[in-house]
């Protein structure tokens, strides 16, 4: 597999031909931020992912983490690559300024997020987890929690986990346990064990901060009952420092599938100290404040693993000589023709370039969003909320369920050498799957698509994300293109205004279904816009690929979302007619 | 995950009510086979895999296999599993009577590999390699080499292997290098290196017969100066026995995404000695002789992979309590529900569930067409072996896709939990991905699809195999079902008439549409048959479930035809329209 490098070119194209990042940042008041500042930072931060961090990936996956003497170690280079990425200030991206923070765009730091992902998946977690972290402690704790440990998680001095799941709350985590028991001077003991904790130990940092959901003694049954608490590793002294050890431990590493060089950690709580954050059985409502952001995050895990496939598999099928192109010999000199001529080995890489493509697009728009989120004001702000709402779970469900089929695909370019480990493109498909699994299977995304998102407020959030994208086919010049556009988007409509009323089973038969309609739907729409930009780009390369790119897209995986349709239409009749022992044939 | 159960309820319906097997047996002059001794085979086939092979599995991938001082060795007990198979007679089961096989027909053997398949796949390979030897030898060698060899191969004191891959030459076997030259008395010196070589090397028998393709000295060039040599581990001695080792080594052991019991072996060939199969140059001939029955056999394995996958997922969905039903409370007395009764679940359960049993009935009839091809004469046997020609990349190709996402849904059935290795949910899907590159890649197996089988002799194959299906329609009873499987029957053949005559270019951009469509059409209409036979099955609860598990497949699962047959008539215009730079976006 080659060295991963960094598209910037699509990034160029989608910031400032697409988005016209310079006016979007004009009419947002913002005017200290700029396409000059925004390509510089996606340049360098691609630089930093492609130089720094994507050559740790394949080792690291071979070298996994260990647990000895309760303290993690993760493989070589890990930590000090994250020395580097804190120094050069990549923890600080988003943070807050009154902590230090860069308070950039979200636009500037969503593709150096991508880039991440597609060099090391692993390694990227750790600083992902912290980022929620952040934003829990940002919007939800006291004033002194703020002082005392935001700063730091900003820099990157100390990290974050978050603490949810424990072995029988998963999905459900009305069931969880841990307990929470005030001492009467603002502190409590948290006692309780939590199971797939990203990062809840390792060998980067001076301390972990854990996010910690428990019950306290008096809550009330259920998700009404669920509190949020502070956990350090080492409690702080009176300056501010790492001090006494916490009671709270590694119980072990879990063996996994992939993202091997990510410590996934049992952990016991064996009546820690830990400090509220925002009030008492209000736990869950903070999680949810950040979940919108940790769950387009791993949306972009998919987008960045199926990135990297692709250029893997492009790279092997322009090398590999086999066989003769069936429209004609194309390297006379040889024995045979690189495959990337090949019909079928070209439909799997355009399948990868349409989805990644696509999906990146739909990334930036919702970065865009965020960006209107954080800094209008009023409708325009309420606006785009919806639309975040709204883009979430398709961005998270679709972008990884999309990850996993491109990294298969480009296993399927390479043939028998994708299935050895040694050229990396087995990892990615390893690595990506955990991203359908975390932070809300799927299949919960769906849910809270068409169960929430649409059906909740009688499709209010869908009409916000309407406009937003009629705001991009307005904006395309070419008729027939719009029209076409036009038609998508509004098919798209008319049948998520017809799942309003249905049945709570056939809403949640139909979920991921519709969840894919969506995607293939709206993301053809933003084809139909990107290729009417692209032919006012300088880049004609760019250009002429993105119009071909489009075809294919329309031609071959446009004709997904009609199959969806189908499939969602048909209620839950089907779903739960069988039922006990008719599903039992042994 | 529990253990492994033979279906052997679905196995009994398919043999007694649906193909009506004493009937089958009858009508080819093979009355000492019988419904009973079937049934009876099949019972023990499956306990054997249930209770011996299985439980080595989990504890096989951890281990993996080794390679010191020139010897591989395999996981603890895989070596005694395979001597009690031996013991068994279960190596024998196809092998000619002539050298003590047991010459049992296809339809008795088909079952139990898939069972094999699904309790243990990186124990089967070996075994399944073998009895591809023994088909070449069988074949195509001399009366002397069979005397030496083959009744040692049909018991399994030895086991054998094929050598066809080397580094530069997999999908095209013309590149290939590796020398034969005659050294005078009948003898062969072979010198090259072969991958990927399955069992090239173990622990578990005394010989180890490599079929290895070569180039002799004054050979034409590509694909029709191949021929095959035999070149056993260690040289036969006056009595028959193995004595001298001969040159050939194993040079390393591939690390692999999964089947990590199974060594796939590096094997250099070091002027080691061999005799030749066949005749001169007429190497792929013979490889191509034996390459149905391997492919199939890698559909089963994607089949077996795609069972067992779903046995698991629906065991953890009966006991794994989240949250309550949409459609009401269903277990009182517990805090939730199991999650066997959220929809979303209960979709990806029938979506395993209908494609396993599916793809079961597709294997069972192309048994069916073996038994043909081996006992008829005349034009019986010629049709049969046609229908098995064009049906062999289809349960290749699909059975195999099909493996992997089957055993993907049943990893998200667990959530996160099946990313965690433990549960063996997700080494099912890296032990299955391999089947859908080797024995031919799918898009291969696609090409010989859509360009050899389909389109060479002007639709011939595809008219027997219609005629096959037919035979299964003319049996549905039900008028509403009849005329439906009709209608999805004629449109396949009208869709697959409308292929020939397309270009080149146009053939293999169609080719994974064209063997997809191909397989739900197909599929359909054997479910359509398949539920009608059920309400005349005196198993009532496989015959209710048969019903409404047909009306989930044609519900959810055949609008996938829709999706495919759309891409596939787009033509080559779209996939070959990018080129060049245009990939890149860098």
């Amino acid at each position: 597999m080659p060295q991963y490098q960094a598209p910037l070119a699509d990034f160029q194209f989608l910031l400032n031909d697409w988005l016209d990042i310079n006016e979007h940042y004009k009419s947002l008041g913002v005017e200290e931020f700029d396409a000059e500042l925004a390509n510089e930072i996606i340049a360098q931060g691609g630089k930093f992912a492609a130089d720094v961090i994507a050559p740790l990936n394949r080792e690291g996956d071979e070298q996994g983490c260990k647990l000895e003497d309760g303290q993690v170690s993760t493989p070589d280079g890990f930590s000090a690559a994250y020395k580097d990425y804190v120094a050069n200030g990549w923890n600080a991206m988003l943070g807050s300024a009154e902590y230090d923070g860069q308070d950039l765009p979200y636009s500037m730091a969503v593709p150096v997020h991508e880039m991440l992902n597609s060099a090391n998946l692993s390694w990227r977690l750790t600083t992902m987890l912290t980022e929620s972290a952040i934003l829990a402690i940002t919007k939800h704790a006291s004033e002194e929690l703020k002082s005392l440990y935001l700063a730091k998680l900003i820099s990157g001095e100390w990290t974050g986990t978050m603490n949810l799941t424990e072995p029988h709350a998963g999905t459900d985590l009305s069931l969880l346990s841990t307990k929470a028991e005030p001492v009467g001077d603002g502190r409590y003991e948290i006692t309780g064990n939590k199971i797939f904790i990203t990062a809840g130990d390792q060998d980067w940092s001076d301390n972990i901060i854990h996010l910690v959901l428990a019950r306290l003694p008096d809550a009330p049954p259920g998700v009404k009952g669920i509190s949020l608490f502070l956990v350090p590793k080492f409690l702080l002294d009176e300056n501010g420092n790492p001090g006494q050890k916490n009671k709270v431990s590694v119980g072990s590493i879990e063996k996994k599938m992939g993202i091997k060089a990510s410590p996934t950690c049992v952990m016991n709580y064996d009546g820690a100290t830990g400090w509220l954050v925002g009030e008492e059985n209000q736990g869950l409502a903070c999680m949810f404040t950040m979940m919108n952001d940790a769950r387009f995050q791993v949306g972009l895990e998919g987008l960045g693993t199926a990135e990297a496939s692709f250029q893997g598999a492009l790279a092997y099928a322009r090398e590999r000589l086999q066989s003769r192109a069936p429209q004609g010999v194309q390297s006379p000199d040889s024995k045979a023709d690189p495959i990337v001529f090949q019909p079928d080995v070209a439909r799997m890489l355009l399948t990868q370039k349409a989805l990644v493509e696509g999906c990146r697009a739909l990334s930036m728009m919702y970065a865009q969003m965020m960006d209107i989120e954080k800094y209008a004001d009023g409708e325009q702000k309420h606006q785009a909320g919806m639309v975040i709402q709204y883009l979430t779970p398709i961005c998270k469900a679709f972008m990884t369920d999309m990850g996993l089929e491109a990294s298969n695909l480009g296993v399927q370019v390479f043939g028998g050498h994708g299935y050895i480990r040694e050229w990396g493109m087995e990892q990615l498909v390893r690595d990506t799957r955990i991203a359908q699994l975390y932070e809300g299977t799927n299949g919960i995304q769906a849910l809270d698509l068409i169960g929430r998102k649409l059906t909740r407020d009688g499709g209010e959030m869908m009409n916000a994300t309407y406009q937003a994208f009629l705001s991009k086919v307005s904006m395309i010049e070419e008729t027939g293109a719009k029209e076409k556009a036009t038609a998508l988007l509004e098919e798209w409509k008319s049948v998520s205004t017809s799942q309003l009323g249905k049945s709570a089973e056939d809403v949640a038969s139909a979920a991921c279904d519709y969840l894919a309609y969506c995607a293939y739907s709206l993301i053809g729409v933003l084809w139909y816009s990107m290729a009417d930009t692209a032919t006012r780009s300088e880049n004609t390369t760019l250009a002429s690929a993105k119009g071909k790119t489009r075809d294919f897209y329309i031609a071959r995986l446009l004709p997904r979302k009609d199959m969806h349709l189908a499939a969602l239409e048909t209620g839950a009749d089907t779903v739960l007619a069988v039922s006990g022992s008719e599903f039992d044939y042994i």
